[in-house]
């Protein structure tokens, strides 16, 4: 090795590593709304599974593919088996396609503000950056994303800490426009009218991403996956660890999406909550962005959302502050029980009486 | 995107997928000494972790660094926490370390034959490959590896397919060598003589990585963690996927490694399989390699291995056929019980009275 090289690639040693939301240690009396949890249990049939689950078998290696949870999964979305790719978590897909699509001379193209693990793996990758600002009203720049074409588009849709949601329409037209792939990620669609897997069908440059940690309640179970046609699955196959799921993630998973009245109900319920959530920060004068996801992003009056953030930590409600461009007036609240958001209003109430 | 490229990297369309070993959908009546899977169940300390786990939590996101399987290993192996890097499998740490330090200009380097997934991440990662044959008792070629000076080597230790150990004290002299980083993979280091974790403490350039697939019986769990210097963490940190470890596993996995007794048992157990293994096929005239992992890499009478793997293979016996290079006139079986061995030496004897 050269002399003058250090143990990492340049572009390593000068990016920095990604800070994850806040976890305390201790959760008992904290009301959680920061990470975009689901605050329903998993589906009751998912939990018999892990409990009835015969550990012995975790002697030997997993089927590569989990072939059973990836007929559910293509089940569920309407698609054959061949067209389910199964990761470990959809942080899993993403790499994934950072490594099979993106590099030098291969630029990523995402929308700002957005998930920060694309940036991450662009960084990784070394690849051109393509940074392009959400409109005024926070919606998705499909003109301008049109207009980069990458080798690799990534859109959140809803997007995440906005909730913003693009049509179908908008999504086709973009898909159309850009001749590289255009990476869809699904993560919190279920809380969304607009659902576009029908794209992953009909545009061979379309991959749609999908994760068990919302609205299936299985975060910790780090399961998702990715729906692509054959070729592009050939492709993409090339960049998955062999094993990168194991079987107990993919049963308990097969048994969550199998369980359709349950996950039916919680989504029904966490929409009513959002909604009922919006109306009463709107209602204390605060600004509330659309949201197709299971959070809103909304500015406190007054605009000092650093200090929302920590009077409410200080009263043990979690929420979300992101120390970047155009989100240091606003906040991120996932959407939690009837209960949490009661906790939620009352610490707001009980701090705007302290200051009057 | 220019209208020449395709919608994957160069290096990723010329690749092609690695094929991983047969899996047979019906297990019965089938013995499987193909993967070096460990004939014993998980510790029952272990599963019953597994049993008594509690699915609600697995609505919310992991601890990234689950740091209670951290300290446990931490333990195990006798560094601080924030020497261990968990991941989804070995693989996972393999992908982590490649992404971090190899690529165009930084070279990868390893001994053939060897774990496959070494070239599949070079090649990902357009890194050079170094590919440096083994000596001719495919002992670790430690000159050849220096003379390389790669900015990353891997070596297997002990070796697959080959079951070779090099000592410590030649791991030793190679990362004295070597000014690029050396990933030492230990993954059946349980059933050797020679432990090399301390060099991760004593030389600034050394990765252990291991795994809780072979020697504890959980390849299902995916789960395998390395040990580096707080220095290489920092920059290995920064291609970790935030959640790539869920809860379940990080909590059966630190059960499984402080029940040491039971670790210890089969671990005892499976080395003397190994001895018996070997004198019984020596006994029928196969040359038999030094192993020391939970396998024996061996050469049939006649040299026709692949017709050996198949006679076994439709008398329900599994074993590996590797199409390679040094490789063709060989197996590599995998120790089982003393019923499995029975069944592969009952099928060889019958296989021998056919033929004469």
């Amino acid at each position: 090795m050269n002399s003058d090289m250090t143990f990492f690639r340049d572009n390593i040693e000068k990016m920095s590593a990604y800070v994850p939301g806040e976890q305390p240690a201790d959760l008992a009396g904290v009301v959680k709304l920061n990470q975009n949890e689901n605050p329903y249990p998993p589906s009751p049939k998912a939990l018999a599974v892990l409990r009835e689950y015969d550990g012995e078998q975790l002697r030997l290696y997993p089927d590569p593919m989990v072939s059973s949870f990836r007929r559910m999964a293509a089940e569920v979305v309407g698609v054959g088996a061949d067209w389910i790719l199964p990761g470990d978590g959809s942080d899993d897909l993403i790499i994934m396609i950072a490594r099979a699509a993106a590099g030098p001379g291969r630029p990523i193209a995402y929308p700002v503000p957005t998930f920060p693990f694309y940036f991450t793996q662009g960084q990784i990758e070394n690849a051109p950056l393509v940074e392009v600002p959400a409109g005024e009203d926070f919606s998705l720049p499909i003109d301008k994303l049109a207009a980069a074409d990458a080798a690799l588009t990534f859109v959140a849709n809803p997007n995440s800490p906005t909730g913003a949601t693009a049509t179908v329409e908008q999504l086709d037209w973009l898909a159309g426009k850009v001749s590289g792939l255009l990476a869809i990620d699904e993560a919190y669609v279920d809380f969304a009218d607009a659902v576009v897997m029908d794209l992953a069908r009909r545009r061979t440059n379309v991959i749609v991403l999908r994760t068990l940690s919302k609205s299936y309640s299985l975060a910790g179970l780090r399961l998702g996956f990715g729906v692509a046609n054959p070729t592009l699955m050939a492709g993409l196959l090339k960049t998955k660890a062999i094993y990168n799921v194991g079987p107990l993630p993919a049963a308990v998973g097969a048994a969550a999406m199998a369980d359709t009245a349950y996950h039916d109900q919680c989504v029904r319920a966490i929409r009513a909550q959002r909604t009922h959530l919006a109306e009463a920060l709107a209602k204390r004068r605060w600004t509330v962005w659309p949201s197709g996801a299971n959070f809103l992003m909304a500015a406190p009056p007054g605009g000092d959302a650093k200090a929302a953030f920590e009077a409410l930590k200080a009263r043990r409600v979690l929420v979300r502050y992101f120390n970047q461009d155009r989100m240091r007036d606003k906040l991120r609240i996932s959407i939690g029980t009837p209960q949490d958001i009661d906790a939620l209003l009352d610490a707001l109430d009980a701090m705007a009486a302290k200051r009057t």
